[in-house]
């Protein structure tokens, strides 16, 4: 066991404050991790402040982790000491069911061991990357490409990977007109990454406040979805939208504006129930699906894509004492792109 | 002109009745079919309710139409009289939209022509099946293969390639676990298109009613919605569930019945607006989608491959003046499965 220094919520909605934590003894194929960046995710404010169903407290957000390996256990082989390494969303699975042998850990059958707000095999609370070091097994570490600076990799653990995954998976590519709905930590990853796929780019945000950064990251145009002739305009357009926001959404209307056969996918989600006439879907043959981040491989695959095109997240480099106040601002939409914190400061 | 009979909905809601109508001259293109057998499908009855919206009155309903090519015009070329043949849901669109290109005619960007309640390219009302006689672009002309008899055939126009375009689309076949939900005449053709697919179908039914014809059709096995247990027993169960039903369902047990990265997709679809909550697709990366009717070509293939697995609609045969009766029944879903026309009774 080592007791680190951590920034823990000790309550549903309680302000972070700094802690320490016990991590567990460096086991046979573990990796122990001295953490150099953690990214926020809106995510960690939903858990933190319980807006996805009860949690567990004391609680240590962070699953945006880059760090370097400073110990492994003796049956570890695909690590060593000084490899730049990160982790995302998960620690564990139960690595028997179809899903895990799939590669889809995330999806695991028995439910993935989340990187924190979960409980690990040891029975233990997992404990997440506002800390200064994470031990994790070797399975759910990945590999940081030399190419790419820890501080914006970090947000590629889970930003990255949930763009990626759909747009991988419904065909994002060349020839391919690909919509970005909303233009924060995961819109921009989105916007970089369906860019260096090959697709033709749209950024459909609520305001054009946001434009030239949109342009700049790599999308081809970009729209308000304010404007009622935005909707007119672009009606059968896409073959693919990402939508990354969480506020509820008029789906027809965004439905209308996919190409026959298209696909809507839906990484963010409402916390509240939507309404749907299926003849959006049934007229044009179309699709609304949704994607959880993604799995151990994808996840390397992605990093390995980011590395090879140079896209890092646009961040906001903070130190640990800011995370209350860059709660607040990313609840305010006030981020350009992800808040990361410098775990050196902590 | 020809003057022929027909039975027709004078207004929205009212009682059908024998009438007749003029069919258009036999143009360079087209073929004069003399009607044998029309199917009754649910959404004639929507149609001529104006359940779906404002309709054309009088309406003759009826899109699934088989007969007998009496006369063809000077510039056809795939038809001769004496051809056994079929007409669907639709009798032209623009031929020119990249929908059309592709083979999807019945999402073509401009709006297809339907087969009744729709404006032909010379202005006039269609007018569908439930009468002696009707003139189609042989472009919108199926052939029915030998092996089918006309009767048993004519419902493949509608129900036939409404459940095949989807079962192919979402790759039902062996190793694939296929649930069918409703079984009335869209589900009983879902059920015996699935089997012939090679995938392991299972029927989702309001009771156990109809189980032995279900099993008879090639379910594989048979479970009562009504039961709360089936939702417990068959979680995780299903890589693609076709619902044919259109009341209003609980979509997030319904999704929750799929494998991961599973498809529920929509052949039928209730008037309302339906509530879903987003994380049923998020988790597990799954799809709800929609599909309606198919392409001309993929209609063509239908009725090929149910020729070749001799599979017909189950039917049963009225003559033309008990089609209100009829209508009285589909709604209180008492008939197994189809009812079929004779034309001769007109």
């Amino acid at each position: 066991m080592t007791t680190v220094a951590a920034y823990a919520a000790p309550a549903a909605k309680a302000p972070l404050e700094r802690t320490t934590i016990e991590r567990r003894a460096v086991g046979e194929f573990d990796v122990l991790i001295d953490i150099k960046f953690a990214g926020i995710c809106h995510s960690d404010i939903h858990q933190a402040r319980e807006g996805w169903g009860e949690a567990i407290f004391p609680m240590v957000p962070g699953h945006e982790i880059a760090g370097v390996v400073s110990e492994v256990g003796p049956g570890v082989t695909r690590f060593q000491v000084g490899d730049r390494v990160g982790v995302g969303c998960m620690v564990d699975s139960c690595r028997e069911c179809e899903n895990c042998k799939a590669g889809d850990e995330q999806y695991c059958v028995k439910g993935a061991t989340m990187t924190y707000n979960g409980i690990g095999k040891d029975g233990e609370p997992t404990q997440g990357g506002y800390s200064e070091k994470v031990v994790v097994d070797e399975n759910y570490v990945l590999r940081i490409p030399d190419g790419l600076s820890l501080d914006v990799a970090a947000p590629l653990l889970c930003a990255g990977i949930t763009t990626y995954s759909p747009l991988k998976h419904w065909g994002a590519g060349p020839g391919k007109k690909v919509a970005v709905l909303g233009m924060g930590g995961l819109g921009h990853m989105a916007v970089k990454i369906a860019h260096a796929l090959g697709a033709e780019v749209t950024v459909l945000s609520q305001s054009l406040r946001k434009k030239d950064d949109g342009l700049k990251l790599g999308a081809d145009h970009y729209y308000a979805t304010s404007d009622p002739k935005t909707f007119e305009e672009l009606q059968g357009s896409f073959d693919l939208i990402v939508s990354t926001v969480s506020a509820s959404l008029d789906f027809g209307a965004f439905l209308s504006l996919l190409k026959t056969r298209g696909a809507l996918v839906n990484v963010g989600a409402p916390e509240e129930p939507v309404s749907l006439n299926l003849f959006s879907v049934i007229g044009g043959g179309k699709t609304l699906a949704g994607s959880m981040i993604g799995g151990i491989a994808e996840t390397q695959e992605m990093l390995d894509f980011c590395a090879e095109h140079g896209l890092g997240a646009e961040i906001e480099l903070i130190s640990a004492d800011r995370i209350n106040e860059a709660y607040e601002r990313v609840l305010a939409s006030d981020v350009r792109y992800r808040f990361v914190i410098d775990t050196a400061t902590i």
